[in-house]
């Protein structure tokens, strides 16, 4: 092999280099890591004490604390801690628990703010993921995103699809979450 | 051309690539992405429920949910639903919604803590963009954060110069955000 | 220098900058900038207004503004603005305030979650640093996340490490803050 033919193969070498280190750095939109979780919410109602895992902290003028308020629950703030399962099952062994806020922020139709960490804790994964976005809540599936990661998602981000899966009056409600990582270290 | 000076190009461009590979990267001060968008706030104050896109719904001890509370607001939440539009008037054909909630968290000055999202759905932009942090109202210009984004915005990351564009008494101010992305996808 | 072993070393180079690549941008386990912080946090309780730095601006049915609720403060939103410190001193010259919100989230232990941001304003660092994660108050150290900053911080993520220094019953705590960012710009 001539000096010329190597200078080619090396400059043929370099841009492939080159390319598969871009793809591999920001265009990356296939997922580095991926789960489906489900997590369950109670809300106190002033009588299911034992069972509520979540309480309306904060309301408008126009509401108070056991009842969701009117006009699609605008200014209700409520915090939570949810259990976590795999599967879509109530009473299935929690993984983790959801913990954290969620806001109702619209007057004229179910929309939702969240604030939340997910704390894992199973043989699969050990470590927390934080999730913050807006949550139009009648929209079939919603784009929330994943902006930090501690533990075995340690400086991870991504996206997070949610879906309502169930919903039972003002009481219950099970969110499944699809959990899409694009950045992991 | 000789090999020798063939060698001696490729090193030049090896160089050029790295810098601007390196640019492209982790010292981008550019911003790959930017916008400027006002969002209005009109807060209830028990008299203009038709109008208002914001309401108090946490407030200290010593406050409560139709008036702002003495010492700076320190301790009120406030969950809104603000129109957001390319320009300063408030009647212009709103490109989105800021959504979220402010607290005020200062005993002495005017000081409150942002968490919000951008649910932009316009010709130009579909998707959303989550802000965080501190913002010390009295200053001309202040720095958030932009976490996280979906949509048009996945995986993008960057700062939101806001300014105080406009303000009148308790019940109505004007915020312009300029957007610069820094990471975008 | 033969054109085979010219090859071979150039293989061997390609390899090596792929694997330092790798190494600095996405595994690097090592921090780019550190510090060790203190902040104080006085709980209004009715009777502190002078010193508090922080109130209760949510509570669950069960609760009220001027003390902790029931079930490990199941429900308790407070708001803050707490100085912080090189040192373990509350009385040592502040270098930046903590403001934000935590919220204890758990009805059968003591579990909070925490947003807020660090403002910076001293000679070492002139920026902010925003926090958010779940914070299991019992475990000796836990992870919340660094999600992003801005000034001295600007495009900056990492991990704080948190460790309670010192707690008064439900008045006073102090928080020493680890904070490790492993991306800086």
């Amino acid at each position: 092999m001539g000096a010329r033919s190597l200078v080619v193969l090396l400059f043929l070498m370099l841009i492939l280099s080159f390319s598969s280190a871009y793809q591999g750095k920001k265009k990356q939109y296939k997922p580095c890591k991926q789960m489906v979780l489900y997590f369950h919410d109670v809300l106190y109602n002033g009588q299911n004490a034992a069972n509520a895992t979540s309480a309306i902290v904060g309301a408008p003028q126009w509401g108070n604390l056991t009842i969701l308020a009117d006009k699609f629950h605008f200014g209700n703030v409520v915090v939570f801690d949810d259990p976590i399962t795999l599967d879509n099952n109530f009473h299935s062994k929690p993984v983790g628990r959801a913990q954290g806020m969620y806001i109702y922020d619209t007057k004229n139709t179910f929309t939702s703010w969240l604030g939340f960490t997910f704390v894992l804790n199973s043989t699969d994964f050990q470590g927390t993921l934080n999730f913050m976005g807006a949550d139009p809540i009648m929209v079939k599936t919603r784009d929330i995103t994943v902006v930090s990661g501690t533990g075995d998602f340690f400086m991870h981000r991504g996206i997070a699809t949610i879906m309502t899966d169930a919903f039972e009056g003002d009481v219950y409600f099970r969110l499944r979450v699809d959990i899409k990582l694009y950045e992991c270290w």
